[in-house]
């Protein structure tokens, strides 16, 4: 499963070069960054209203929905899901997510 | 990088029976699951901002905090990022991600 | 302009009994609350991008859709506009808004 | 009830000469629009969780919060919540809510 992010991402560098009407991915793009935005909004209301609902199936659902969207997001970016992986270690593999937290309580960690 | 999130969740387990007062994680776990959905909120928030401004480096730090908060939710609800990992893998493995997509114009993918 | 809040409530209300089909709203009404909450959040993200946008006349179109959903959410609540014009003017008479933020730092004035 | 988001707007309009350190909308100004539309953001999710919880007294609290922030963000950009009940007023008056709603699936009305 490890690798499912760094297929995707792939994937959707792939879809860059592919015409707008051969794929949603395609056409998100075409429709520019405010479209994928739009999307993150959205998936994330969902993802919430799952969350309350109880419903777990549903919440995997919405999160790999948020997730996707953040995914199409970074690579609109010139980004890749490893940056926010490194990130993500960096913040535990530093000072570990407990302390760093102690140290400033607006961070993620 | 691939086993970034399967540690997190590890991480994220550990923290369940650590003392509220121990950790960020283990606070936010006490608070509840609307507290955790208000972060996942918020975060998805300052994403789009970020990604509005144009500052990569800011949108990386935003959408790790995004994806942490939902790595969150996912453990207070018994999740693991796997779920969503094989949520996306089966998308793209059953279909390919644009078939899917041509198929349901509510579909993620 | 002051009654315009009144006569949408209004107007939300005579919804509630009309044919599913016959509206956008009675529709909405049918669908649930999940789907009238995912419309605020969707409108949510759209009014936060069209404000980075800088484009007034459609941060003013994003905004009034915004407004709408919750007036949508409110009725379907069983609540009215002036539920929260009484919260809102009680905030500010009891206390002034910057003296009550001054008390709370969550509070919203 | 009626005149309050006008009384509210010119509260607003008032905060914008304040020291910054007098008042919550003072410093919220200060900050600039990124935190209003962070705080946007996050009371949109908070009222959809109020929503769900179904307790309508905290749901008149966090819908009022979010109203209170549409408010700020309008006062910021130079516009006035005359021009979002006029354009909801537009949109009923020249065409019938349910009407404009019959003609456009992507209207809010």
């Amino acid at each position: 499963m490890n690798d499912v992010l760094e297929r995707l991402s792939e994937l959707l560098e792939q879809r860059k070069s592919a015409d707008p009407q051969s794929s949603y991915v395609a056409k998100l793009y075409a429709k520019g960054m405010d479209s994928i935005l739009k999307k993150v909004g959205e998936e994330s209301a969902e993802t919430i209203i799952a969350a309350k609902n109880g419903d777990n199936e549903h919440l995997i659902y919405e999160t790999a929905d948020l997730w996707f969207h953040t995914l199409v997001m970074l690579a609109h970016a010139g980004l890749k899901p490893n940056d926010i992986l490194e990130e993500l270690a960096r913040r535990e593999g530093l000072s570990g997510i407990a302390e760093k937290a102690s140290r400033s309580e607006s961070g993620a960690a």
